[in-house]
């Protein structure tokens, strides 16, 4: 197809790193038991814990991001509970209203920038259990945050202890959304590791979709108990595959050896390349990121001219008439596709 | 792994059929939109199409059995239906309650060899119809039928053709589960087509999971507009696959030059070559089945026996002490495993 | 209306116990804040905490019973729990599904009297925590009985006592549907009193609007913090009425002064007279009931002659071509009326 | 209790209209069937569709309000359906997430004086179809106002038509809450009738519980077929009373010789003679209302003061520090509550 464009829109555009592909492949006509028992999911849970230095870490495999997010949150909550999270969280505005359909509120945060601030948190927090009616209101039961956000922004080690430390003082659970986590970890303005993420939250979830996988969230309970009976859960909610080695297969290979942060980092090598040349031909920025997606602001005769030979996500129309779009790049992302988009941002830049 | 077993406990044991391999293979770094709207996708909906002889069938990929039948099934449902189903339906027995989870009750009839009949079926829905206090109880809004069932059982198509028009003229759709459909339509007393099922059911589905593909479920509504904005109900459920074109990828295969039914057809082949041995060693059965999976009825010396060389799963304890074994086979099952068995079934005989 | 009949169909067919209504009257331009938190409610609350010798007891008032059914089941259980019940219960049979509507499955057991066993929980119990695929069905979370059961019959102490200990050991709640639970108290053969079922269950409730109530149920958490945060379940299921103290005035005055089992005792008194009338006369009965509930079998053409005068339900046709009918008394039925209903009963036997 | 005070919180403080009460004990012992099936919920009915120039619409009684939202929403709407309506919306904050509960997102829109524009309701309709990702995200499926709005504001008929025309050509259908409609229809400055109503919405109910009635809502669904099967709807969601009659004898003597809106009417002149109070005096408003509820900004000594009297509520801290205080009237204000509350007003007026 000559005419194909070059595909920026998203970081689910490809199949899986090669070692994941020779994996099953040399694996194909073992037979192992299914769900999730088998040794293969064993080692990926012990490399897992190993990796986030959690050692009594809970670790279990769903194929995607809306039932992860899904299945965790109705597993956690009470009937009359919601969760907090920023208004752009994927929760709040992707997910066709999973969590509603769990019987869930979404109750979402002001947010310019797709975080949510300790100090947001607390004062919904102790609002709500200083509100005499607060019996005719939804309780605040979970705290939702994505690693990185939406907007490609990143919690800093501060401010992530610092919403670990308001959840834990009211007994609510915080649960990190990674469907992204390794682009934000190896971001270069990332102060946080997996150990730092699991000791602050709950929960979390280390996203292999997007990540070099086909498929495949990688859910962690940091400590013993959180949430007995999890399987059930995944079981009731569609997300425990048969094949579930599968699952096991493809995050022990992506832990075996430090893949998983390795791939990672060529993307967001990648990224900047791109960033730097937006910077260096002046398109202004929505958000600055330094993972993976990147938002440059710009006019239609460039979004015109660039659409030509590559696909990217509008993302959000400015006041001034501009518009907001995103790039990403994955593990797979060559340098030559990147070359090919610098130049023309350089091209479009005069348009 | 020397003494491990040979498996014969489900037919979800291995990865999948090579050919599907050597296609993850040849697209892997190929680019496609996400979310099953690529062209690999509608290609393998195509086939589908045509293999079902119903040009105007809507065709959806989902990932696995569970999550398929609580998506179409509240999906189809008012909030006050239930669904129709033999007592022992995988809906009412072994998905953790995911129809109720949706809202809905399962409606369970008896049903000693996994079907259900017509006049079972009518009896249910114009007894309803007719109750004073019908608007107490729930109303039966879908009936839903496996093929095979969960005992290796398979619906003629007098019997099919049946059901259809009960529910035809209580206009309540009629869905049919077939995770291990291609095993059923190849088995020797099937007198079904898969044309056939799709001018009968309103709805149903084409297992891959369980034949040959690493995961998948392709949904068939068999006309036109039987159910708007599904899509919509598969993200919501979670099971809208980022990377969608893996499941166009695997149907795609499987219906092209008819690997679907001829991997089916080698996996009954074994199966029968079992059954043959079976009977010949003078083994009863729970029920007789002519599909992949078989269940005799073994004492407990016999099952000790063959524990040490097999796996395979106790099915159901029976009155007189023993109990109903079930074997599987599968597009992978080997020749050399088949003979063990055959082997070692003689050799338990006389225990 | 010279023509309408003498009804025995149900016990709410009329208003409500004078006292109530004289209540209503004397309290109608008091002000008092709503939804359950007024003094009136707190009186309530205090004397059936008196009655029941549970000063620890949390109560709550709800308005009918499938609401309360709905709300304390779904405010207990997780999501991939179920509750046991009899196959007759009311939560299977007769409440649209909103037990599934909260999520739920509802795990029905055999019973042809109405009641379960100790035996048979533990079995069910059991028998869940044995199973090696248990992660795939649905967890038993909670007992669900009711006293009189559907088909007035009565636990007597050893049966709800084994009950009891069984669901304890495991860890099980149970819970006592009593939206006639007067009428049981009161039936000759009873040896349970309130304070027994106060010790025996973990929640039950005290219905009203069956036993001389405009409407009502009062549900009993009978120790601590069995379910934080139920009026968050309350209001969430619609149950919270605004003008909450008029549930508070009508269980007061149900509970002050005896008058909830003297009124049941009135109905029962009747309940039995018919009874007698009914052996007498040689008529069969489906089950023996000494509650306000009596379940005689007649011919159609007693049932024809009958119903020229009286309305009554028909309950159950029997194989034999019979069918069971209910004659239900309440605090309401007159004298007069059961005199004239004897007589008939008298007339119709030689039919 | 003499110190008891005098209240302005709400308009469910009391009990009913005497007509009320003298119905209730004339008809107590009258016989009739459950579940508003009776000849007393038929006449209602009938003075309803009357009162509505509707002659086919079909009218349901329910308890309360939160109960009757949950209901009326989730039996229109699919599963990936959700509900627009003004952030302030009864329903996005204060039913305890009772929509949620059912499966349903509430699209709050934003909005500062309780009411939300035809404009708005189109864009988010017609932005939700033009959105290639739609199927990611919850679907507008209904659009829920309430009349009077939160805050005491009435949409004009102008406003109302264009938000009916908006709807219909969308095919979204319109629901009103109407838990104070008559206290909206009785304002001075209200332009819209009944029937108006009655031909602009799809759906409305017009309240009882706060307007005189014990309890009840009386659920308009303004023409044929909008919603097959709602009784089962009511009773699956625990809204169904035994003793119907209760509802149908209080709407039937609400809608018997216009008692509804004359009872709405002396209420609004108490209101209004509470503003003309406070205007007097100097106080500001929140936001301008003519019905029955009163919204003045007050600083905290004029609170205090007030306090000592009355008991009314906070409503909403402004930022200059100043609180919105609401004071209700009801059916059941006298005259001297409200002489009484003047002279304090005015006393308060200087602090």
């Amino acid at each position: 197809m000559q005419n194909a464009p070059i595909r920026f829109d998203s970081d689910y555009l490809e199949g899986c790193l090669p070692e994941i592909l020779d994996e099953l492949q040399s694996t194909n006509l073992m037979q192992t038991p299914g769900y999730g028992e088998d040794e293969i999911c064993a080692e990926a849970r012990s490399l897992i814990r190993e990796a986030c230095a959690a050692p009594e870490a809970e670790v279990h495999f769903l194929v995607g991001g809306t039932q992860t997010n899904a299945t965790v949150i109705s597993a956690m909550l009470r009937p009359w509970q919601g969760v907090l999270c920023a208004e752009s969280g994927h929760i709040n505005v992707h997910e066709t209203g999973a969590i509603e359909h769990g019987g869930h509120k979404v109750l979402a945060l002001p947010s310019s920038d797709g975080k949510i601030s300790a100090a947001q948190v607390k004062d919904a927090l102790a609002g709500h259990s200083a509100d005499p009616v607060r019996e005719h209101m939804v309780q605040p039961g979970m705290v939702y945050i994505s690693f990185p956000t939406e907007k490609g922004t990143l919690y800093s080690k501060q401010e992530l202890t610092a919403l670990s430390q308001v959840c834990r003082s009211f007994g609510v659970p915080l649960f990190l959304d990674g469907a992204r986590l390794g682009y934000g970890l190896a971001a270069p303005d990332c102060d946080l590791t997996l150990p730092d993420i699991a000791s602050l939250t709950d929960v979390f979830y280390i996203g292999g979709t997007k990540q070099g996988a086909l498929f495949g969230e990688a859910v962690v309970f940091t400590r013993k108990d959180l949430c007995p009976n999890f399987r059930y859960a995944i079981k009731q909610n569609g997300g425990m595959l048969a094949k579930g080695r599968l699952l096991g297969l493809q995050f022990r290979e992506l832990f075996r050896g430090g893949l998983y942060l390795r791939a990672a980092g060529g993307a967001i090598q990648k990224a900047l390349r791109i960033r730097e040349a937006l910077e260096r031909s002046g398109y202004d920025f929505l958000v600055r990121s330094g993972t993976n997606q990147q938002f440059p602001v710009m006019n239609s005769a460039q979004i015109e001219f660039l659409r030509r030979r590559f696909s990217f996500e509008d993302w959000e129309p400015l006041a001034d008439g501009r518009t907001a779009v995103r790039f990403c790049t994955s593990w797979a992302t060559t340098d030559s596709a990147v070359d090919e988009l610098i130049a023309s941002l350089g091209q479009a830049a005069g348009l």
